[in-house]
């Protein structure tokens, strides 16, 4: 058995200058060991989203190379941009990946904590690392911002788990969280019609009663209502499942699935869980997949 | 880029003695840089195929220690089993994976044959490796088997592409070739009437003017039907494709698909295929598989 990998995906608060953006991302790329997976920045928002994985040394390493860049490039009180943040490194979650357990990136997790801190950061840990369940939420740990921390950190059931309760403010505060890999994966209907979207995001989403661990929005993009899902836990709702829903949901409003497409990636087992449930496969497993053998 | 990487899958005529088998395999095992995959061994036909696969130099290497055990150990003239055979070592394909091309293949399948008829087989290459037309098609090449070979090997239109023109009886003949990765699944359908299954086959095959790339056969497994496929090009038929033709055709008879095994394995562009087809994904790749980065 390989060692247990883990992926990260950091957030950080500058997605506009090109020069701040790549010296950041050198930080992470300088780190044996580390394979950088994609780069996504956004100048409306200003931010960017880095994925990375590797083993838990060079991934707990990289984590930290990061911060310390973060902390040295962006000044928050500076920064403007649409995105809710509340830090210049801003949320930090650990995936695990082969071989790994959900524990491992809680530990991984309480370990960028200790280091990240000791950068200067208050830092809130997050869903499967949180200390108390009013935590677990990210919406809830970073309600208010960046804006509303200086105050809402002196409130005892908001202390941050680790580091200081006053703000540095260039720094702001992070975000670090331990969760399992989460599905992007976007549903195009027929219609431009978006209220089509949210009555279908709706029927399909747990939070209303829907399927377990999955997230849908009903959006309006180019012209056509999109229904926008984020699948966290692929165990219970598998994502063919997921839009097997979202197509039934759809056919009840008149509406057809045109097409999808998958936001960034999706673990072999995504495709595996299509194979079975698609070609009636009974027993299928990913050593079946010839270059898994390799 | 890595290095282009061969699978070979060698058959061979002993499915019985246990002792042979894992000397012959053995063979194998013992090249470095060779991946065994797959064994499958079948006493009633007295037959077993192997799945092997690594870079060029290895895979021949080791195909050719394979040809060599295969020489030691079995005596074709004393053996029986109602596979149809004509060889000890009977049948030998290189499959181009990984940054392989068909050309490469076929330059291995020549180099193995040099190799192979030095140790007294009589070699006919077949498929992409063929050295004329009428050689293309593997049952053509042995047909009336090892019975009909010693007479055969003497028309000048089937004397061996490598090797002597005679017939060593303990050893017989070897058929090399190069073709594309062949994926077997087996459909079973909600009825025991095997001429429904014979039926679908002769719908949905090539040779009866149905799918490029696909063989099918109707049999009766366990009391079901079963549409038996062979897709041996799934660029030009997809297997969600093959699979949803024997659906509509078994339907036009009343019957369903009620489950599918994968025999062995299949290779990853495959899933990639199941995936755009079924979850209607429009821009998708293997580079978005998680795993396929790391």
């Amino acid at each position: 058995m390989t060692a247990p990998l883990f992926e990260a995906i950091p957030n950080f608060s500058e997605g506009r200058d090109a020069a701040k953006i790549s010296r950041i991302v050198s930080s992470v790329r300088a780190v044996p060991g580390v394979r950088i997976l994609d780069l996504h920045t956004d100048p409306d928002h200003n931010r960017s989203v880095l994925t990375f994985a590797g083993e838990e040394e060079p991934v707990l390493q990289a984590a930290v190379a990061l911060a310390a860049a973060c902390a040295g490039e962006i000044d928050l009180s500076k920064q403007t941009g649409v995105h809710p943040r509340m830090g210049s490194l801003d949320v930090l979650p650990f995936v695990p990946l082969e071989n790994a357990t959900m524990n491992d990136a809680v530990r991984l997790a309480h370990h960028a904590a200790q280091k990240v801190c000791a950068l200067g950061f208050p830092v809130f840990l997050y869903e499967h690392a949180a200390t108390s369940p009013h935590r677990r939420n990210l919406a809830e740990v970073r309600r208010g911002g960046y804006e509303a921390l200086a105050k809402r950190i002196k409130d005892p059931l908001w202390h941050p788990d680790y580091g200081p309760n006053t703000l540095d403010l260039r720094l702001g505060a992070v975000a670090i969280g331990a969760r399992h890999f989460l599905i992007a994966f976007n549903v195009y209907l027929d219609t431009p019609d978006v209220d089509v979207a949210r009555q279908v995001a709706r029927k399909v989403r747990e939070r209303d009663g829907g399927l377990p661990g999955l997230k849908a929005l009903g959006l309006e993009v180019a012209g056509r209502a999109q229904v926008s899902l984020n699948i966290t836990d692929i165990e219970a709702t598998p994502l063919p499942v997921a839009l097997e829903a979202v197509r039934e949901s759809a056919a009840v409003h008149g509406a057809r699935v045109e097409w999808t497409e998958l936001v960034g990636m999706m673990p072999l087992e995504a495709l595996v869980q299509t194979a079975r449930h698609h070609l009636a496969l009974r027993d299928f497993g990913p050593e079946q997949i010839l270059e898994a053998g390799l």
